[in-house]
């Protein structure tokens, strides 16, 4: 019986390991949405803002993960501690992370999940934000913002948890899977704030207040950036499901299926029905929002993956993609925001309404106490970032200034900012000297 | 004893977790050769047409995966089904997979096979042919055509099969590991006929019937793109090998040792052969054969990889190699027909040619047999490949319409197609408005 | 208890299922640093020379596997074995992989390490160094000069192991984990010598001396290319911690956390320091560099992230990233040598940097014979390398010669060497005709 014995043993251990390759993989594939985030936002902006956007999309990424491991994480678990009615809240527990080293693989997950946040805001405030201002706000964000969402919703006692004080309330936890609110709407809705307090891009509004196109200077690397950004939310859906085989040997197959499905199909959907849309309104399909109707289906399933049918999921990425153009013109139009990616269009309301469905597509059936959780966490979530983003870019502006000067932002935030041009062979002060890089 | 019962289990369950983990991995490589075909493809043709290249590879992917759920993937089933003297019709068994959530991890693993089948046709009619034509033929192509090659080849009972009427007669079932033939062959012969119905390019072949160049906007974008798939093939044929621990615990490393060794080795030498062949042709090794070249070996081992020794692979990659300029001369020169980006060299005649010289090189001895059931199941899916593509492109052809005004393709399909320039900055006509994407 | 024996084979055949899913797959992330190679030094060259760099990263891989399979993987068993006092050298055991299905993942993970060392030479040589020279070199590199590294560091019995000669002496064996020398130091040292010995490019240096800047085509590439590569690098460091479960059932927790913690660590405080660095000394953070210093931070831990402390691995990036704008200024003003990408920067000088420093934060603790002997091999490492790129160059030099004429490096390598355009619409002489890609 002792060999028996030892066999238990032996299925956790392994259990675990599958589990891990699993996460490790995952993980690196939600962090190669950074150079996808890069190419997208890069692809929309104009050439001499073009190393401006990458440099950004770089510090937010190298900054971010050395703040959310010594600060980041253990606010999360301290936001997740304070949530629930008699929970206290121990700070050494909350950061114990940094000196074990069998918490590290999942404090990598964690911060992947955290970086894309972090990267979302910059393509709404793209082309006029100081670098300095958007770096202070980005680690402000990776360092309290993010976490006191990410520990309220997943921390496992956190305010919208079961157990927390408004779970408890209505008998149910809010239900986002892989972060449709926790993660791109957060991202999403404090972009469109970030980019309300900048201002617009000069010309974007002329004098009567109607919008003006500003094409960015690469559709293609729009489109590239975005089938890296689906390519890496496999990892970051499908990943989410974190347990492959249980600890007693089972295998979660369904469940794996579910997400995989789930996620290919709102995607499918949301680029399809975006395509249409705007064939119905310009007619002709446009390839940008093509791409990000594609990627707000990904966002209006990335809470419900996990929850809802299959027919659900078509649902939601159909009308992810549809309210994406009109969303999007809503924010230029009547909000007369100039969000430049239109990141609250595909991150921020693409987030919110998918997940406030997920009591409608539900294969645990209908409950109307989850639709009240859904609306309240979503609300929360919305609530506390715009709050927590005004906040921190009011200190921002009086200490260093939100905005570049209006000569810096006619000649290009490269040569302003950075002291370089991002292709000097294609524009006209190709030659610029720069010191160090020669 | 019910301890060591249990434990029997348990190693079935670890089994199928292990095999989950790589199948997902390797099924989300798959999908990344998207933007990798993307690109190839977008490279090789002019920046005015670059935004209806990947809006086309966007669409396929997105508006494929939908059909395959609902129709292709049935459609298949049933195909594998009629090809075995005996087997019944079962419709409500070929589309159990919809209501089956433990098969939907599986689903996705076959689906992004057919995607990729969808798209290398992209390639071949790029420049001239209808956005929505292209959209039609794809729905089909998804629908109907692959699934019935990939049912017969594929299915268990398909017409290709050991058990299939053909099979029966031969005492052999078709060999084709990962699809050099019902994928890139079908993919890439598939595009010939395409390419060859919807006309050449204006200026293609001038007033004596001579060809005439028009190279792409950029070859680096066709070597990223390249690589990338050269990438996502590891997925596509390792991963073919979808059995990592077999559910009696038997660890199949020779299987995926042999297939990882053969895909390498057959795509350095394509790459390197295709370059000595234009070396010694033109005097100077062309980057842009050297890519293609490396993609025939990837092609031409797809189908052998698990099957031949590694010499064969070797020698299996420097013929695909080798082959690549001459095939793509013979089908510009000799048939006359503008195929873009030279599908049929790299796909098409590189996936019969590997696939018919299986037997030559296998590991399981030479066989008469096999080498006739490797020509007569390339010329059925060659056939019925040509027959199906002719057929759904004449009636498109007559509701729609193939090809895009002379004025649209002088313009180039991006403006008349799509309403948009790639890049604005670098063109001429930068500035023009978009109603919803400003 | 005939089940209870059956079930210990089992476990063993699940350890080697799923270090072979996790071997394959980050192998597979590693060969994805090929294109990030590319798109890093092609963005770092004129537009002329493009698709010369990625004809160069295109071969190097192709030939590189063929070699390696033959010679090189063999060449490295015999180093190994011939670095102990009382091993034998048995050449048929050294080249046994070549028959040995089982052998050919582990085959397949060391190529991808070696193909890596070769591209990076690649980068410095760029823009004057014939096609044929730089083949010839890449086929010295991965055939001899590679192998014996890695072989004298990794061969078990090597010169610089436990038991080797050096080891035998010292009572410890070299600490390279994942080839921060014996991979990256070895080609950023031969990148050097190699930029060294085919003289720098036309207009480099002034007739006084004084460097002149020729910057590169697009930074946007440089950028993608770099986050591409830290991509591959979490395969690359993560994954050189190949055993995930042990044969006998233990789950290598901690140290899969301690590698995937230090290696994120080291690249964001390479980035941010790099960056810090060029902001003092210009006044504003490049981009260029921001990418150089993250790449610097990769390669100081790479070797060192099993061993180091967290705060250490935080110490080495930092280390990494603040050297690289002062190492490459060293290069090129004192030593005057045109090393275009940087590559002893980032891959030379911060790869014997952060090895040498291992043992003062080694969690086994400090041992000044730990650093004589990261001295004693970082020493041997750099100079065979040196020396065996100088004495293959002089041959190559002597028979084919290092250089292309002044006329064809004004005119750029990709018309002289390859008779094409990358960019043809972009650039003068975009219809340049060719016979064979037409």
């Amino acid at each position: 019986m002792l060999d028996v014995v030892a066999l238990q043993g032996d299925v956790t251990a392994i259990a675990d390991s599958i589990n891990a390759v699993w996460v490790l993989m995952v993980t690196f594939l939600i962090f190669f949405m950074q150079p996808g985030f890069a190419l997208l936002e890069a692809g929309q902006v104009r050439a001499k803002n073009a190393g401006n956007v990458v440099m950004k999309n770089m510090t937010d990424w190298s900054m971010g993960v050395l703040v959310f491991f010594i600060v980041g994480a253990g606010v999360s678990a301290m936001a997740g501690m304070l949530g629930s009615p008699g929970e206290a809240l121990s700070v050494s527990s909350a950061f114990a992370h940094i000196n074990d080293p069998t918490a590290w693989i999942g404090w990598l997950f964690g911060a992947v999940f955290a970086m894309t946040a972090a990267t979302i805001v910059s393509g709404a405030i793209a082309e006029r934000m100081k670098f300095g201002a958007y770096v202070a706000y980005a680690f402000v964000l990776v360092a309290v913002l993010y976490p006191v969402v990410s520990g309220s919703t997943w921390g496992g006692t956190g305010l919208l948890s079961s157990t927390g004080y408004l779970g408890q309330a209505l008998g149910v936890g809010y239900k986002d899977f892989a972060g449709a609110t926790v993660v791109h709407a957060m991202g999403g809705i404090a972009g469109l704030t970030a980019a309300y307090m900048v201002g617009p891009r000069k010309g974007r509004f002329d004098s009567n207040g109607d919008a003006q196109p500003i094409p960015g200077h690469s559709v293609l690397f729009a489109v590239i950036g975005t089938l890296i950004l689906a390519f890496g939310w496999y990892g970051f859906n499908v990943g989410t499901q974190a347990t492959v085989l249980t600890a007693d040997g089972s295998f979660n197959s369904a469940l794996l299926g579910r997400v995989a499905l789930n996620t290919t199909l709102a995607m499918g959907a949301g680029m399809v029905f975006s395509s249409l849309t705007t064939t119905l309104w310009e007619g002709k399909p446009d390839p940008l929002f093509g791409a990000n109707g594609l990627l707000a289906g990904l966002v209006a399933i990335t809470g419900a993956c996990v929850h809802v049918s299959w027919w659900g999921a078509l649902v939601i990425g159909i009308i992810g993609g549809i309210q994406t153009p009109f969303v999007y013109r809503w924010v230029v139009d009547s909000l007369k925001v100039d969000d430049v990616c239109g990141v609250f269009a595909v991150h921020g309301s693409a987030g919110f309404i998918g997940t406030m469905l997920i009591p409608f597509f539900d294969v645990a059936g209908f409950s109307v106490n989850q639709l009240i959780m859904q609306v309240a966490g979503s609300a929360f979530i919305g609530t506390f970032t715009v709050l927590g983003t005004m906040v921190t870019l009011l200190v921002v502006d009086a200490v260093i200034g939100l905005r570049v000067s209006d000569a810096a932002e006619a000649e290009g935030l490269d040569p302003s900012e950075h002291g370089m041009h991002a292709y000097p062979e294609f524009t006209d002060d190709g030659g610029a000297e720069r010191a160090v890089a020669d």
